[in-house]
C-alpha cells in the first residue's frame, strides 16, 4: 500500500487543499479529478462543497470521505477523496458564489492548518493549495495575507525558527522568485534590503537541485529602471542589490546582476526558438516577476514557496469570483501545480 | 518634388537622429540604408560618423551631405543623406565605441535640437531617435534624463507652455502608455496622482485616431500587487487611479480599470490565437509596461512620444555598447520604428 513502508516506490499522496469555497476552487479539482489529472490526490476540506462542485462540472464524479490520505489506494476511479475537517460550518456547501465570507475565509485557513503536520508527518507529498481570497481571509480575522505568509508562519510550528521563505513562480519558459510579495509598492520599497536579496539568492540556489539544477544560473533584477542607471534613477542597486549579488558570488552561486528588469526577463525566457541565458530571475518585486510568467497565459503558471520544509505549489491565479460556479473555470494551472508537485516531491 | 505642396502625395521626409555615436545607432542606421529599409529617410547627425558607420557594416554604401531635407529626392538608392550639423567637434568620429563620452552625449542632443524645429516647420514629417545614453548626456551637462523630456521641453519652444507627453510601447501585440518613466521606483510613487493619471488617459484616447483607433478600450493598469486588493496592499487604486478613471469615463472615454498589474497585459496581448480584450495599457510604471512588450523580444518595439506637436518614434533598445562598432547589431527595432513613424505621419 500507498506511503506504508518508506522504501515504498509509490510516491506519497499529494494533497489538495479546496481554498475559498465561492470561488473556482472546488471545480477546478473536481475537473482535475474529471479528467483523470488528479491520480493520487486526496482533498482537504469539505464533502458537502466537492459534491456541489462535481455535480456543477458533470461527468458521473462520487465524492468519498477518507479518513487518512493512504485511504486513497483503496478508492475506485473517478472518484474524489476527501479528507473532511471537523470544524467547518455545516451551511458552507450553500455558501453563495462570487461574494466574500468570512466563513469561507476561516475555512479555507482551516484547511491549509490541518495540511501542515500531515506534510511535515510525511503521510502526504506535497500540499497543491486551491486560490484563497485575501479579503475573505481578512474578513474571518485571519491574520495572513497569502498562503505563503501563512505555511511560513505554520511551518515553524509556534517555534521562533520562522524559516525564510520565497515565493517562485514558474511556467515551462520562466522561472522567478520574489524578494517581497504581498504588500503594497512603498512598503515593498522598505522591506528590501542586502539580506531580503541575497537571502532570495540562496533560496533559489538551494531549491534547485530539487528542479534538477544544483548549480543554476540566477540573474537577479534591479528595482528601478533601467536597473537605476548607474544612480540616475535610484541607488537601491548601487547600495545593496549589487553587492549581494557579489556576496552571493562570494559563496559560489552562479549570480549575476543587477539586469534592467525590463530585458532581464526576456533574456532569461527559454523557448525552443529562444534558449535562456538564464534559468532563474530573482524578482524585487511582485509584478516585476508575475507580469512575464503570466504574459503568455496563465494556465501553465504555477506557484511555488521555496524555502518551506515541504512540498508547496500552488495555481497562479485567484478565486476569479465572476466566473464561479459556472463551471467554466480552466483547471490547467491547477493541473500545472500537481505536476509540479510531483516532480518537487520525488526528489529527495 | 517631395514636400513642396502641402497636398503632394508623397510623404514628407522622416529624420533619423544619429543618437550617442559611442553606441550602435549610426550602424543599425547604416544597416537600415543597406537594407533599402530607410527610403524617405534622412539622418541628422555627422558625414564622418555616418562614413565610419558605413564601413562596419559594409555594403558600398554612400554618404552623402544634404543642405535640405527635402534634398532626399536627388539622391542615388544605397546612399545615405545627412544633415550636418556645424556645431559638431571634428573628431567625432574618432570617439572610441563602447565607452561613456560627454562629446557622444553633446552630439546626440544637438542633433536632436537640430530636428525639433524641422518638425515644426513641416520640413520633416516625422522624428526617430537612435539610442542616446543617459550617463553620457549627463557628463555632457544635458539636463533631460532622456529623449521624452528634452523633446517636451524643446516643443514648448522657450515658452511657459510645455505640453504634457507620454512615452508609449508598441510592438505587433500590446501597446502601453507610461505615467512615470525615468526616475527611481520612490519618486515615481511620490509623481503619481488624479492629474498624472486622468492626463495620461486623455493623451493615450487623443492619440490613438492617428494609428486608426478613434475610440480605443483603454485599460489601466494598477500600482501594488494585485492592484492593492481592496486596499490591503496600498491605497493608491482607491484613492486616485480608480477615481481619474471614473472621470475619463465621464469625459466619454473607453477607460477602465484599474486591474491587476499582472494580468492585464496578457488580457491586452492581441495575437493571432488570442485577441486582445484592450487597444492600449495605461501603467503607472516604467517595467510594469516595458517587461511585457519586450518579454517576448525587443526587435519589434517602438517607443513612440505621445502629445507632442509632432510625430517621434524610436527603437526601444538602448546604445548596448557591449557591441558597439561590431556591425552586429540588429536594426530591426528602427526599422519598426521608422515604419511607425510612417504611419503615424501619414495621418492628419
Amino acid at each position: 500500500m500507498r506511503g506504508m513502508n518508506p522504501n515504498d516506490a509509490l510516491p506519497r499522496p499529494i494533497a489538495i487543499t479546496i481554498g475559498d469555497v465561492c470561488g473556482i476552487g472546488p471545480e477546478i479539482i473536481a475537473k482535475l479529478f474529471r479528467e483523470e489529472q488528479a491520480s493520487g490526490c486526496v482533498v482537504i476540506g469539505d464533502v458537502g462543497v466537492m459534491r456541489r462542485a462535481a455535480a456543477i462540472v458533470g461527468g458521473s464524479l462520487a465524492v468519498a470521505r477518507i479518513e487518512r490520505a493512504s485511504d486513497i489506494d483503496e478508492l475506485p476511479p473517478c472518484c474524489i477523496p476527501v479528507l473532511q475537517l471537523g470544524s467547518l460550518p455545516a451551511d458552507l456547501a450553500s455558501l453563495p458564489f462570487g461574494r466574500i465570507d468570512a466563513r469561507a475565509g476561516a475555512a479555507a485557513a482551516a484547511c491549509i492548518e490541518h495540511a501542515v503536520p500531515l506534510a511535515r508527518a510525511g503521510e502526504i507529498g506535497a500540499i497543491v493549495t486551491a486560490p484563497i481570497h485575501k479579503e475573505a481571509l481578512a474578513a474571518a480575522g485571519v491574520r495572513f495575507p497569502g498562503h505563503t505568509e501563512m505555511l511560513q508562519a505554520l511551518a515553524a510550528d509556534g517555534g521562533e525558527l520562522v524559516p525564510p521563505v520565497r515565493m517562485m513562480l514558474a511556467n515551462d519558459e520562466l522561472r522567478t522568485v520574489l524578494v517581497t510579495i504581498h504588500m503594497s509598492l512603498r512598503d515593498a520599497l522598505d522591506a528590501l534590503d542586502f539580506d531580503a536579496v541575497l537571502s532570495t539568492i540562496r533560496i533559489a540556489h538551494a531549491s534547485a537541485a530539487r528542479w534538477g539544477q544544483p548549480n543554476p544560473r540566477i540573474a537577479v533584477a534591479g528595482l528601478n529602471p533601467h536597473a537605476g542607471e548607474g544612480g540616475l534613477f535610484g541607488r537601491e542597486e548601487i547600495e545593496f542589490i549589487a553587492p549581494a549579488v557579489a556576496a552571493a558570488c562570494a559563496e559560489g552561486i552562479a549570480a549575476s546582476g543587477p539586469f534592467a528588469p525590463d530585458t532581464v526577463f526576456m533574456r532569461a525566457r527559454n523557448a525552443p526558438d529562444h534558449p535562456g541565458e538564464f534559468d532563474v530571475v530573482v524578482s524585487m518585486l511582485h509584478d516585476h516577476g508575475l507580469i512575464p510568467v503570466k504574459y503568455l497565459g496563465v494556465e501553465q503558471g504555477v506557484n511555488v514557496t521555496l524555502g518551506l520544509p515541504f512540498v508547496r505549489t500552488s495555481p497562479d491565479h485567484g478565486t476569479a469570483f465572476d466566473i464561479a460556479g459556472t463551471g467554466c473555470a480552466d483547471p490547467a494551472s491547477l493541473a500545472a501545480a500537481v505536476r509540479m508537485a510531483r516532480q518537487l516531491s520525488a526528489r529527495p
